[in-house]
């Protein structure tokens, strides 16, 4: 069986996970359910988000066509690199604006972009196709799980049909196990009477991180995960949730402390009391706290 | 191939289901995903619907306990029968009076208690137990999908937290293949930090039927279905938005007009600016309308 987990290296880590599987076993099936973050946990996020970059390729493209949009003050900032100003606004006043440029598109419109620019772009530090900025380690555990039978699903901050128009091909995982924020949907009638689903501007419900995460796992997937992984704040009470339900469960960590091969940075505990960097926090509650640089023989696929 | 769907009698409905059947194999498996509404459509809803007699059954045991309860409108009217009472406050007003039944507990409690009924009640009238009362044809159809490598979802007005308890065991459709009317939780901790997540007596959204079935589809589903089946006017737009779809599509509506081995009676369509049967709606709309009585050689499994 030690051909198991290959990018993973030897060690207390890498352990506990083969623990986890081996203990898995005697788990009933339907309880084989594992949630994974997506942005720093099962693909890189930095410098910024890839949905980020691809929201920037749409408006360059969108100001082309309508300068005035530049004017937008969450525009003007993001064109003229105004950090200030951007954290002034807000990430969610910011993405919101940026959502609002596929307003009046089908779901089907909105992929097809998504796709176009998944297929054509790459990161612009690391110069890798979108493709190849995944984490093989994680990928080796979404194997061995699915070897157990377990449903793995997407539980991610970003636009949930962002990350579902990429999730078959990069994960293998389909749209219905994928949960994300939701942009509401404007249901109406063309002159044939035809039905039109299109995206509006605004948010349906909250936005997927911290508590949000672990109402979203009840209501829209239903079951209770044994595993969870994630990598910042926002993944905290998912992790706790998984950490505390019955029989073996799994909380994993990924800390960004490889900036030789990707990027060393602290996520700070979103929500909660405190304002400690989450691996701390993760390291008092007992999770798996997985070091990229210690425990990653590859990181990238 | 003529073993296929053998509770269904020779004649245009079944030639126009294994047509569809046929084109589909011409279709992308990511492309082939079917909603199914549940009550009326997979299993009987009358006299009630089968979550009513859930909640008449929890709200019996509640004013044992706590006979104050017997008092509040909507009990007192349900006790009573009183239907010119429970017409003025409304089936959504009822329901969510119900459901505060619920209130506080958690996802696991609420379905250990759905399963617990279902395990036990019989049909008021069938006088058969609750696993009884599916629809033979309709597993037949759902069995030709599951062969043809389709996803199969459950989209019901009904809660999804009922449905989902019992999905499984009935159909062999996951937690997260099951969409409907989503009750809103709360997100707390208990003393010791540990995460706890609860009913509240809220619904999360919409009620799922209508347009909002189509909503629901794309946020939770992500995914535009080819075929859907259902029996009432909450189901019109997710009929029309299927049979609407590029490629082979189908359309079902199942006519309740058999008497004498189920019920027999007209749904009204619910929304869109007319008040005619739906059965008249889909005959205009091209849907393939099904008589239980014509069509079914059996009715039940």
């Amino acid at each position: 069986m030690e051909g198991r987990l290959p990018s993973w290296r030897p060690g207390p880590r890498r352990d506990a996970i083969l623990e986890f599987l081996d203990a898995a076993h005697e788990v009933p099936v339907p309880e084989r359910f594992a949630c994974f973050d997506n942005d720093g946990t099962l693909w890189c996020e930095r410098p910024r988000y890839i949905q980020f970059e691809f929201f920037l390729e749409a408006l360059r493209g969108a100001i082309k066509n309508t300068p005035d949009l530049a004017d937008t003050p969450e525009f003007a900032a993001l064109i003229a690199h105004d950090q200030t100003a951007l954290d002034e606004l807000g990430l969610k006043r910011v993405a919101l604006a940026l959502a609002g440029l596929f307003k009046g598109r089908t779901a089907e419109e909105y992929r097809s972009t998504v796709r176009g620019f998944m297929a054509s772009a790459r990161h612009p530090e690391l110069k890798r196709p979108m493709d190849q900025l995944r984490y093989r380690p994680m990928l080796e555990l979404i194997g061995e799980l699915r070897a157990l039978a377990f449903t793995v699903a997407l539980v991610s901050g970003g636009g949930v049909e962002f990350v579902r128009s990429v999730s078959d091909d990069l994960y293998g995982i389909p749209s219905e196990l994928v949960a994300g924020t939701r942009i509401a949907y404007d249901f109406r009638r063309q002159q044939d009477g035809a039905p039109l689903l299109t995206r509006t501007a605004r948010v349906d419900g909250d936005v997927d991180e911290g508590p949000a995460k672990v109402v979203t796992i009840q209501s829209q997937l239903g079951r209770r995960p044994i595993l969870a992984a994630g990598n910042s704040g926002g993944d905290r009470e998912m992790l706790e949730w998984a950490a505390g339900s019955d029989g073996p469960s799994l909380a994993i960590l990924v800390d960004h402390d490889d900036a030789d091969r990707e990027y060393a940075y602290l996520s700070k505990a979103a929500s909660f009391s405190e304002d400690r960097p989450i691996t701390e926090v993760g390291a008092d509650l007992g999770w798996t706290v997985v070091s990229m640089k210690e425990d990653w023989a590859d990181v990238f696929t």
